[in-house]
């Protein structure tokens, strides 16, 4: 029995998404209700992700698995990923993900200024020269992909990334550049808590 | 017994992509060799992007769910999906995924020029109005996803896309923006064959 | 006698920036030091932009004159000009701006959550047709100035701005194009409190 | 008394922009008069700008005050500070200030082609290594303030600028991104004499 | 007498452009038939760039004996003529020159896969780096004009370019920035036959 | 005989351009000469894109038969077509062709600032809407073909352009989308004399 009821799926917000509506609990599969319930009793509360891509069960399972597989099979610290993807976030103007994940980078780097700095200019931000590397690239992949060559991977490598590491930062910019278009495009609203987790 | 052993995964490319070593089959798990000798089967050879994606195995399964998920569970014609992902993908200047789904939008469409028309220029090819729009649309989720607005759906729906639809819509966008994103930057290469089917 | 004496300039900031000096006390001339003590005894600390623009005395004076005359002489409301500020900053990519103004954007709007979102992306943050407007306006006149016209000040009238206002907005906009520059170019850091004032 | 009269105050020209109305003579307080009347002298006409600032007394005097530092209080060449301008406001496509400041660099530099040469491309002008590298700079301040890092300010130094000539240059650059915005939006209309001064 | 009588004027495709009528043989001057009949006897059908000049006989001329001299007078391989100006076509996103100058390249330089990579991104197209360096070129020269500098003539005399070579990349550069403007603004559609052309 | 010899090609500038040499006179084919001589003696002096464009006689013939056939086999004004020249080319940042074309604009327009605002920013200039219109036109056309379609041409037909008209138009912006290109990549030179004829 769990002392959290109060942020399981229950807690789905109507208001989790502008642009589409949010399923109700009982129309949502039961893999999928219970992989809300587990993450939003971790969080202590339901994220509107969760709420907003429940709308397409099949979209849902595929995304979360991408996601998953992003941060629990990789050579980057935790925290390098969620540098990724707020500054990647900030580049797309992506609302939810700015304030979602920067909750989460201010947490995992233990950080509380970091989110801010990344989110509005990776370039001014406290950074040692190995991340600012890696967040060059970053940028320049989000913004130009068909001008990123030889000469740019060569750059992470000088910095001392490996291989794996330099394939792991192009899959999250790339998983990114598809997560800040959904929830942009769906009007994805980050939950109240998110704003102020961490500072 | 096949006919086509040849175009099971030992013919897996060692040149499918520019940047990153192909794994050799004996370091391939098993399913995702299934997939790849399933989908070969299919295709008559081994795409690359099978043999490029089977270098990180939990990214390769994460991807093509995804993928799967796109086409199979979806409220759009195999046709349309195919002319957003070309569309998309000459926007983001991807190779690959120009060349690989040309060929997929040809045959799919039974339109031999539809292809080049929309990788060089969807606003000069031969579209109804209402695939005017939708591609209208994806050009712009993809150039600049921060403006995207409620009065960009609208003129979707406007045209006679279901929200379900414009959903799919998005969906196909967004994952083509991370799809080009990972073939450019690992520079995979599409497979001969793709620049000749369907013409 | 203050109870604040900490926060008098003998708290200038040697951080201040990371491409300039900041000057000694002493070097300061007195009005300039009269000045900067009575802002940084009202915020409870010496803001960076103050010991920043001290680096040369003319220049400060003429900065705060103007960003007086702005807050002082307005036919704004104190929240508008920061909603502005904030907007404009997030364009800019300025991390001084975005930071230190979002503070005060969420103290004189009372609304803890609106500077994340104008610094992300205006057109998700939460707003009223009028303020849209008036913040598309804003973008505008700082992303492509040679391209505002006639019509870009009608929809601001038709929203209900008077002339008086529409030349505050547009003062506001390009003190601030003014100000970011500078920020950005000299590397001025915010103040840590800043960070989490009005959350 | 003056045998100038004809270009005091009372020449304020009621067509000096052209999205706000120009005050009468009466409603304008004694010191921007004077501050009018004086300038006027010395040009033998009004600018226009004067006549536009007018309506807004409190911005007039924050304006021309850190317009005059700009120009009083500086480690720069009179000439190198018009070069700035003519270069920005021709990058922001601003009609009073090319116009106008076009006039000032002729003078001051004694080069009549020089203004048209920096207002249409600064690269293929007539320039010293030295002033190539300044404007480059300018350029990019003005164009992507986000994006200038320490190593323009390093190539700077490189061709012999002091620390505060280069404060003094992001100072001049950073006020005319204001000037330029203003005078576009507000309509500003270049007087007639600009068009010809020092050819 | 000719066997390829259907490939005459007579065929001038009423089609050729969407936004301009085709004239009418009688209407077209003599001289401007004498080159259509003789060009479309080599191609065995009238390609629409000629129809659709026709429209405007003075024009006709100019171009195409602009086109005739870049071709017939000139340092470069034929080859790496139709390579810059496939590259340059899909930069401006023109289909007409994309489609026909695409079977040009593919028949002229006997590799039928060098056109969809050009059309697609030159940077991740099969070349040596002498012409990797000439389409980084004509790339720069078309889309930031103003931008050229010594250096990059500089780059191209170091991949071995002689002055006359570098004159004659610029100038297939220049005229079809003409031409593909041309193209795009009048719609000229690409004959079917030039899709599949040396594939 | 002549009283104007001095301006004959015997006054071909060595320096007409910056980064190809000027041939010798005794180098450069009758037929150039002669056209060279009939334009000298009629502007006074030999302007440089002459001197310029004889480095390859078979581009001189071309280029400038086209330019001919646009000023003389035309619906429109002359000073129509320099004013389409002079935007195009500021917005190209074309030095040689806004200095030369604002001379002749100046002269054929009688309208001593017509250039120097068309240059800068059309938006700003004192033109009819019909002009407005022409002019935005061919902006869009120049900054990005590939976006032109109907309603483009629908809005010049709005304001009373006929459909030659409209071809006209855009001739003369795709052929000075050629000449910018030359001009500003082999840094041609503007005569001194263009700067001030007609002010």
């Amino acid at each position: 029995m769990s002392f959290h009821r109060g942020v399981r799926t229950s807690g789905m917000n109507d208001d989790a998404m502008g642009r589409f509506p949010v399923p109700d609990r009982e129309d949502v599969p039961e893999d999928v209700l219970e992989y809300i319930d587990e993450e939003s009793e971790r969080a202590g509360f339901v994220p509107n992700v969760f709420a907003a891509f429940a709308y397409k069960p099949s979209h849902f399972r595929a995304f979360f698995d991408y996601h998953d597989a992003l941060t629990e099979d990789t050579t980057l610290e935790r925290e390098e990923i969620e540098m990724l993807i707020v500054t990647v976030s900030g580049v797309n103007d992506c609302l939810y993900c700015v304030v979602a994940h920067g909750a989460l980078l201010r947490i995992f780097a233990d950080a509380p200024k970091l989110a801010d700095q990344l989110a509005t200019n990776h370039r001014t931000a406290d950074l040692s020269e190995h991340h600012l590397a890696m967040l060059d690239f970053a940028v320049k992949l989000t913004e130009t992909p068909g001008r990123v060559d030889g000469d740019d991977l060569d750059r992470l490598r000088e910095v001392g990334f490996s291989d794996e590491q330099i394939w792991d930062i192009g899959s999250v910019v790339s998983v990114f550049n598809l997560s800040n278009r959904m929830a942009t495009f769906a009007d994805m609203r980050p939950n109240d808590e998110f704003y102020t987790m961490g500072r």
